[in-house]
């Protein structure tokens, strides 16, 4: 007998027929001798709701109270659930995050957990309940409700599979699984029977949404097997885990990022320091510096370039306008008209060729590179936006993946 | 400096703009120098639409499962009207039921409270904080959310004020206070400035919707002071409190109640016994018995009456039925298309002329009474449901209240 962690995103759980349908899925794991422990999101657009009916009352409510309020979303579809899963014979049990024993700091809108306190997690299972946890929340030392934050219920899922030795973490969403690109940009993507946890940690922060980074990033951790799953259709997913089966594939996956600028800062002078006080400045206004370029500039200047969030853009520009004159530099440009394109995939690393490989391919289809960022496992570059979607699929097909 | 406790019901914080309201009338509590303990219904129809909500996905949830459900609606309610009251520039903070310390049996849908532990209460009333309570909720031995069932919010305010010894239970509803009369069929019916508990237990046992009993029996136990007044109308309502200024008026109200109907076995042996074994059987189906007549039938034999509520009466029917030949009564007839109208007041003890004028108003009226009951603050009369408004009327005049 395995335990199995099965979370549902708003989507899956967003009405009646879906609820009946994840009912379905549920007790299936159960009759197959599974201890089960399912997760869930608030349903649909319930948090929208609830977000616009506090921006109605105050447009700057706290965020505790902001919190509590949120933290209805979840518990209103675990009781749904619990009681679809009644309906149809078998024994089940909702907890809130509370009751399910999660503690966390006192971030509120963004906490952490410290702990999962689970004697009630282990008394409901030991009658062999399935147990409906409200995903997302918690509680702080203070007794009061907290919330997890982007990508919560994920976390909350893989924080219990952890805790309780789970087998497994299926994460149940509206896509049946990782792919090697955005099938709606890239016709002809595939989907990955499983990928390692460092692949997936680039392809989420690389733009791939179908993961938050926070619940892979705990899955590695604590070696936590995962599966991405569809809600809607029964087929296998894709599995996320430490070491996966040796492939031809060399790469895993070509993404996308558009929220991101440029920003270039032109006519430096040519001596040492300069780069340093530029991103002291901007680590000072936390502004998120991602891939950093510098070139010669005319008659013995030079020009740095790095990019940004889109939504730190202006602020990075403000910041540096006010520094022209102490830094020596003739002006600040910025583009906000560029996407970051990447290619992820453990192979590269003994692979020299794949940064020729993708750089061929751009080459060819006439796509400019204006900058270039690598780490072990990843290769992003920096090009016009309007080539985005073409540059992911020369890349795509030139890998065959 | 007073502690106050307020009540405002699903009406009151039905939307924003009523939000806004009640948070003036709290924060102008608070700005007269008292501490102010705000407990909350849900909005509006919020509790109704979980309710359907469930009924779709199971006809029968289990009461735990419902109670976690329906407590959502609380929490709603009670974090919004805590960001109305921020975004007034008031130090406020909402607390769920289980936050405020509401310890209760575990009657799910129905629950008693057993205790309130105040610690935290306390401990936010110190820091001068305004607390307002999801109220209608508490939380059971097992950890598990329970509801307090019908009128749960008034006694959630009722409870609070007796713990934390408030010097008043303010009970805003939609109404400006406890009338004579149901304004709307009485129509010199007149506003009371107070009532005693008794009376007002009575008043709301027999038909009156302003106060739940519950809530009047517990502040009358733990001598609270209440009172009902509008959150509409900025003006003086009802106080309930055990000693009440002596006045003229005899009674203090003339109420009417529908849900009853009169359920008669006919003919049956004038035996000793035969009364007792009747009300086991209705006992036995937890029959809810008010007022017994009984009285000379045809040919040696006797006929016996009894009133309870419409929901129970084909199930009387049903029983005495199937017991006709064992009790060796002829048949049993029943009336749904009667009423009970009472008039009430602590004043009547010492007067014996009271009955007379009612029973010679409703004569005057040419109404029938087909069965009467008294108690020490009060008479009930069962008419024929079209008289019913007349009686009301007739009744008020001849009393002058």
């Amino acid at each position: 007998m395995g335990l199995i962690v099965q979370k549902f995103g708003g989507t899956s759980v967003a009405n009646t027929e879906r609820l009946f349908h994840v009912a379905d899925i549920v007790t299936r794991t159960y009759d197959q001798g599974n201890n089960v422990v399912v997760v869930v999101s608030a349903q649909g657009d319930t948090t929208d709701d609830l977000i616009a009916k506090a921006a109605e009352v105050n447009p700057h409510p706290s965020k505790r109270e902001m919190d509590t309020l949120l933290s209805t979303g979840e518990l209103i579809s675990s009781s749904l659930l619990a009681m679809a899963i009644e309906g149809k014979g078998y024994p089940v049990v909702s907890l809130s995050g509370r009751q399910a024993g999660f503690y966390t700091n006192s971030n509120h809108g963004n906490a952490r957990i410290h702990k999962i306190f689970d004697e009630r997690l282990k008394k409901e299972l030991d009658k062999r309940n399935i147990v409906v946890v409200a995903g997302f929340q918690g509680l702080n030392k203070y007794d009061d409700i907290t919330t997890l934050g982007r990508g919560g219920s994920d976390t909350s899922a893989v924080a219990l599979a952890a805790t309780l030795h789970a087998d497994l973490c299926q994460i149940y969403t509206d896509v049946d699984g990782v792919y090697t690109a955005d099938p709606r940009i890239v016709k002809n993507a595939k989907k990955l029977d499983e990928i390692t946890y460092d692949e997936m940690l680039e392809l989420a922060s690389l733009g791939a949404q179908v993961l938050h980074n926070r619940s892979v990033e705990m899955a590695k951790k604590y070696n936590v097997k995962m599966e991405v799953l569809s809600s809607l259709e029964d087929k296998p997913g894709t599995k996320v885990k430490e070491v996966v089966k040796m492939e031809k594939m060399l790469i895993k996956g070509v993404a996308r990022d558009n929220n991101v600028c440029r920003v270039s800062v032109i006519g430096l002078p040519d001596k040492p320091g300069i780069a340093f006080r530029i991103f002291a400045l901007m680590a000072k206004k936390n502004i998120n510096v991602d891939i950093i370029l510098q070139s010669i500039g005319r008659e013995n200047t030079k020009d740095i370039s790095f990019t940004c969030p889109c939504e730190q853009m202006d602020t990075a520009l403000e910041v540096l306008n006010g520094e022209l004159e102490s830094l020596g530099a003739e002006k600040v440009e910025v583009n906000d008209n560029v996407s970051k394109v990447s290619i992820v995939g453990a192979g590269m690393q003994s692979n020299p060729g794949v940064a020729a490989t993708m750089f061929e391919a751009l080459f060819d289809a006439g796509i400019n590179i204006q900058m270039i960022s690598t780490s072990e496992i990843k290769i992003s570059v920096l090009i016009d936006r309007k080539d985005s979607e073409r540059a992911m699929n020369v890349i795509h097909d030139a890998f065959e993946v």
